[in-house]
């Protein structure tokens, strides 16, 4: 592992860090901040996966996390959001390929030789924090924004006591019902769709639930409302009785600029998990 | 005046608004955060001018401050860092020309036709936000990054009356005894070094010092720290008896994680002298 750059930040130090992926085949840089509590032994760890077109760097620059992170004596770590590189497939379009891995292991050619995110940031990068860094296995939380949302929500659903607390930012709700999905699950999984239920969290709402509390913010100027399709999860939740607050926030959009505004929030919700 | 985006954030709004500069002679774009209370009438305002390579957006995006503004209800104004164009000046240098106005009037070739930042932020800019939003010019602020903290601090103490207080995040201290000065005052003004004073906050502190509160964050483990020369500043408002708070911030660098971790300190310390 390289350390690509450090600065202190907020008592603690935002770093970014690069490393030869085994699950992607490439290079992978990831952000993480540490409190200052971490000098003195594990701490909680937010995960923040973000959405299309986004690096690690995005949220770690534009979220505003660190400042309530701290606050609240929690890790957040910033993985990217698909291998990258030369010999890395990838697409003229925003939303497939590089920057736009979905958090699946693609079976499918192009993909498959390196876009495995899912195995990358369910396995081997909590592997690898957690025998680096001074983080508590015991207490994760995730969150994420748009495809990043979508790959919080899954993950959290398909993990069971992984993590504590799962919520999002404007996530990509169901994506088997969804141009935002609908392409990318077939190019990267194929065309039965039996192989995509894991990967809505729609579907896994209906089938499994989550055994914690899930937040979810959605602004209603949200230039990409329909592709969310957040109704599905709502009622799915609402069907399950499952515990959640799906929140919608009038005039706020799609951008950062919703984000940093209720990345606070979030992050104290995610704190009374973590430290129940 | 032209609306370039406008995105809810904190219940407010942050707009990016462009308009036909008369004082630069070019489309000059800024960043506006109004908080709510702006709905209901005049607001005050916290100036924020940014560092080299920046424009308006750098702070707009990294400097989480409107979280904090919106906390105070104080509005953000966030300006570019020099005419743009292609037909405007410019170096290959990342230190002069484009990105890089030091907030002067430009008297010389080839910067003169453009680089009039000075009458841009002090004149211009303030008559266009007084005229077209709700903000109380008699609640002024001012505050800065780097060279931008060399234009907050030069600002204030050339413009009595103008603003209640004035911080600064890591500023450039002395540019007239620093390679982050010398060759843009030489370049911009001229070689007759009179012409710099008023371009000093060093020898502004020493001539006049500014009726008001101030505060400057600089970090001790800045990689510009020479260039900023901020012992000479110390010691004038040491000398003077000027009313201020010097920080130094251990292990901070000068990155944009320094300004954001202080900025709640920045705004705060504004709300005091703009709600006095």
């Amino acid at each position: 592992m390289k350390t690509v750059s450090q600065n202190k930040a907020f008592g603690g130090v935002q770093g970014v860090y690069s490393h030869d992926s085994t699950a992607c085949g490439c290079d992978m840089t990831f952000g993480l901040f540490l409190p200052e509590e971490a000098e003195d032994g594990p701490v909680p760890v937010l995960w923040y996966l973000s959405g299309l077109t986004c690096t690690h760097e995005n949220a770690m620059v534009k979220a505003g996390a660190q400042s309530w992170a701290a606050e609240h004596g929690i890790a957040l770590v910033f993985p990217d959001t698909s291998p990258r590189g030369d010999d890395v497939a990838d697409d003229d379009a925003y939303d497939l390929g590089q920057g736009a891995g979905f958090y699946v292991n693609a079976t499918q050619k192009p993909w498959a030789p390196h876009f495995q995110m899912w195995d990358y940031v369910a396995e081997e990068l909590p592997a690898l924090l957690a025998g680096s860094f001074a983080i508590d296995p015991e207490r994760q939380a995730i969150t994420g924004h748009s495809m990043g949302g979508h790959g919080a929500l899954t993950l959290a659903m398909n993990l069971p006591g992984r993590f504590r607390s799962v919520s999002a930012f404007a996530p990509i709700c169901h994506p088997t019902a969804s141009d935002w999905g609908r392409k990318q699950l077939a190019e990267y999984l194929g065309p039965d769709e039996s192989k995509w239920a894991r990967h809505d969290a729609t579907l896994l709402m209906r089938e499994t639930g989550f055994d914690g509390p899930i937040l979810t913010d959605t602004g209603t100027a949200d230039q990409f409302y329909d592709l969310l399709q957040t109704h599905a999860l709502a009622e799915a939740v609402a069907k399950r009785g499952q515990q959640a607050q799906i929140r919608f926030q009038p005039r706020y959009d799609h951008s950062y600029f919703f984000v940093s505004t209720f990345i606070e929030d979030h992050i104290a919700f995610h704190a009374d998990a973590l430290y129940a």
